[in-house]
């Protein structure tokens, strides 16, 4: 299902690709947060056309929290906020890479610094998130 | 919901974190692809239990397709194959994190080597997807 929110004439910025966006049948798509000076995944959370728009226009990560039901702010309460250089969106127009500055210890409410703190294979993982990925699950070709 | 795949017993490292995993009510989860070697943003797509399954122990990017709703290998027909290096998981268990070294030109069937070769506020996008972000969409603190 297409969703056609209401884009911000005023902004071309918002009212260009906004409209792309293919949102879900649940209104919402899928939003990967990377850091921008390491590269690393730091989150993936939920935005509808509101907090995409609010987002892009304020200049910090809105989501939508699928569980409270609510618009939440990153860092608004934990002061770990997130400071938007970018938004991508992939070529079928149903993911978003929103690459930012993270303030404060990190992403994760559990103080790490990206929530992917944890890979298969290794316990509880190396903590760090980087990307580096643990462990090889598979033998490498050639 | 939280969905128990079968874990394939014989094998640790599916037995374990698998178990944990929240796949949505339509069974699936988001899995980012990250290329390892420059912690790129490639790609997002969904896994289900068998998927995940299949990517854990076959070393090879394995997904759902929501659209034609069958199961894809990566790369099987273009050749642009992903070999999996490590599989995280986020805090909630409601996202994976599949950091691969990426074969051919790329992961985007545009050619392109990742799919977030668009950026919001530069048209088309500077089409490296490396997470440079574009543009600034909102003035830096401080």
């Amino acid at each position: 299902m297409i969703v056609s929110p209401e884009p911000a004439a005023s902004d071309p910025a918002v009212s260009g690709p906004i409209s792309g966006i293919r949102f879900g049948p649940d209104g919402l798509v899928a939003a990967i947060v990377q850091e921008q000076a390491t590269n690393q995944v730091l989150m993936l959370a939920w935005m509808d056309a509101e907090a995409l728009r609010r987002t892009v226009e304020s200049g910090r990560t809105w989501f939508w929290s699928r569980s409270r039901q609510e618009y939440w702010c990153k860092g608004e309460t934990s002061g770990d906020r997130q400071w938007v250089r970018g938004v991508r969106y992939d070529c079928d127009g149903d993911a978003l890479l929103v690459t930012v500055d993270q303030d404060g210890a990190g992403a994760c409410h559990t103080g790490a610094r990206s929530c992917f703190y944890r890979a298969f294979g290794e316990g509880d993982g190396d903590g760090d998130g980087d990307g580096d990925g643990g462990v090889s699950v598979a033998p490498a070709p050639g």
